[in-house]
């Protein structure tokens, strides 16, 4: 696992020394770096891998050697088939819900510590809308690391207390995600802390691609036609994408699936930014979604998530808050998959598209589940009533009920 | 998978018939059943099992053939190992909050579901704290059987949104968790449901086992000196004497685990009922305790777990509320995991035993967390303080402070 790192702007490489962030020439934004490994180095094949277990059976394309204890809970999620969902033959659902904080993040997660404890930091912080700060300080709670958390206030509940009872520092603050972002950046290189922050810490996405890689391999290496995820900063989308195109690369699949990124339509600057097209140029829009981790306006890595889906054939859609909302009850009551919002944003993404007819019914298409649906209870409260009811009014009602 | 059924308190035996569930003679509370295979046509090895794999690699040692889609959402959980944990040399974290509900009942339900599927039943039910509803509701939802749920209206949030987004029929009863339990057997043989209730199926154990299985597999079969786990009904603790002991009369290990069946000091019945000495006699005691899911006071499955326990070495002790609320975060706060209160429940009591000396420096100890934190905020939110703040408020903290 020898790397370099390359702007996904301008192309310039760096070496990746240990304060290396983003590209020098183009910023915070538009220069974040891509991790590139001396691929031709590389013979991997399709017996190397298993289809169970964690994400370290990867570690020749990662950009870290050494693991702890907690690692081991993450990777080899699930990938669950159901026949006949939506009308479509098969539909495949990576079920990244059930990692240690029960969502997608703690593959990234995963990298940042090892890197700051490699890299000999004392202290790790982020900028998050909940689940890469709670995927956080769950992954660091057992290691030396202090962790320091910057979240908007807004979190959900569930979110908040894993991060609570993890003991990290946090910091909840009265504004959007943007700017929450915006200050913990700042004080974070003030106080020279190793910066888990999206986009800007290049070896997240490292983490993250391995959820292709493992799509790949637990299907057998058959490609699937689709596969949709939710975008908010536009780190996961990218990230897939990227793991896809590295195992065609090395000649594991040969061909890739198309990724759609799905955004809530309140909160879809992404979307906006690819559709403007070349030169794609970050903006700031304001965000208003149900879907807390996906409620960004201001993507963080929206250059590199355009650029690679220009490159590699993927694309934006929107959604609904109604429809994400629908398809949280809708999936779990025909999959058992219970997901976040953002979970299901991409459920919902496949859906729309099924019904414009834009996905066939032999197609195969891969729903990415980013995040568990006991983050964020709330969310689906006013969409699941509930009556309680005396012992004699039980007894009495299903008396006369024939089922 | 030849078996047959047979009682624990008399021994008599039983054809596995459809609508055979407790023993005729000791009726439901003293006759629970045992499935009994035909352990001397079972040539398993040890390279039979793989540390990842879902829990039907062990099918000649399940009662059900079959499988659907979601069961690949539990099985083969991370086992996690942490060094200087409470001063032990190594301590083992069975992580069983991860699977599709995010608790071990997964385990039941599949065996559950499974089972009124090959049996032809259109509807299953169950009366539960929470955690085997959840977990029944959702294995069910992508399956034709229809799920009818009976829990006490105390049940915590996240385990009742999760009911309710997978479309079952919820009877959230204000009464105690031990009257709904009565209810629910009343109503479901009234109406002919399949039964998912805890100690009266003889099934539900098989599934819950696996954890057990899985514990040596993954330890390479090094067999733990102590295995830590709350106790409710008496169904899981039962489970796991019963797979530690399958595997080593069929020669995998050569010894048992001293299994310890933690109690919350509010609803120790099991804990009692062991004490009183044989013949066990079922009790219904009054429960109180903040672990939900051990909230038992009335439970179905002592007399099996009395049983197995003298038989194999176990062993049932208490921990007070207090330890247990502290226990959730600590555990999180140094290992990562972050457990509901009957989870961290089994911390509580290794620690309790390591305190006095029972579970020395060099032994190895193996905690089996039984429940996603997630599935009950609530219960840590008072023991987890947090401050909002404005954006110059943290602007201006940061400054002055030095980490």
């Amino acid at each position: 696992m020898t790397y370099h790192l390359k702007c996904v702007n301008c192309q310039k490489t760096y070496a990746p020394d240990p304060d290396r962030y983003t590209c020098d020439a183009c910023g915070d934004l538009k220069g974040t770096l891509e991790v590139v490994y001396d691929y031709h180095r590389l013979h991997l094949k399709r017996e190397d891998f298993s289809p169970y277990e964690g994400l370290f059976q990867f570690k020749d394309l990662l950009p870290v050697g050494s693991h702890t204890s907690i690692d081991e809970a993450m990777g080899g999620t699930p990938l669950l088939e159901f026949e006949g969902l939506l009308g479509l033959d098969r539909v495949l659902i990576k079920h990244d819900g059930v990692g240690f904080s029960s969502s997608f993040k703690d593959r990234a997660s995963i990298m940042a510590v090892n890197k700051a404890l490699e890299l000999g930091y004392d202290t790790v912080y982020c900028a998050s809308t909940g689940n890469a700060a709670s995927s956080l300080a769950l992954a660091a709670a057992h290691t030396p690391l202090k962790t320091v958390i910057f979240v908007p206030a807004t979190i959900p509940k569930g979110k908040l207390t894993q991060l609570l009872v993890a003991g990290a520092q946090v910091l909840p603050i009265k504004t959007s995600y943007d700017e929450v972002f915006d200050i913990s950046l700042k004080i974070g290189r003030e106080k020279g802390w190793y910066c888990r922050n999206s986009a800007i810490n290049p070896y997240l996405l490292e983490g993250k691609k391995t959820a292709a890689f493992e799509i790949l391999v637990q299907n057998h290496y058959e490609v699937p036609d689709f596969v949709f995820v939710s975008v908010g900063d536009g780190t996961i989308v990218s990230a897939l994408m990227k793991g896809f195109r590295e195992f065609r690369d090395l000649g594991l699949v040969d061909k890739l699936p198309r990724v759609v990124g799905v955004q809530a339509e309140g909160a879809a600057a992404v979307k906006h930014v690819f559709e403007r097209g070349e030169p794609f140029e970050p903006v700031a829009e304001k965000a208003d979604t149900i879907a807390d981790s996906i409620s960004v306006g201001n993507p963080r890595d929206v250059v590199k998530a355009c650029t690679f889906a220009r490159a590699l054939g993927g694309t934006f859609i929107t959604v609904t808050d109604e429809e994400i909302l629908k398809a949280i009850t809708e999936m779990a009551a025909t999959t058992g998959v219970f997901a976040e919002p953002a979970g299901a944003t991409a459920y919902a993404g496949l859906k729309t598209m099924v019904q414009g007819g834009e996905v066939a019914p032999d197609q195969l298409a891969c729903v990415v589940v980013t995040g568990n649906g006991l983050k964020d209870i709330d969310a689906v409260r006013s969409s699941t009533p509930v009556t309680f009811y005396e012992v004699d009014q039980v007894c009495q009602m299903m008396k006369g009920e024939t089922t």
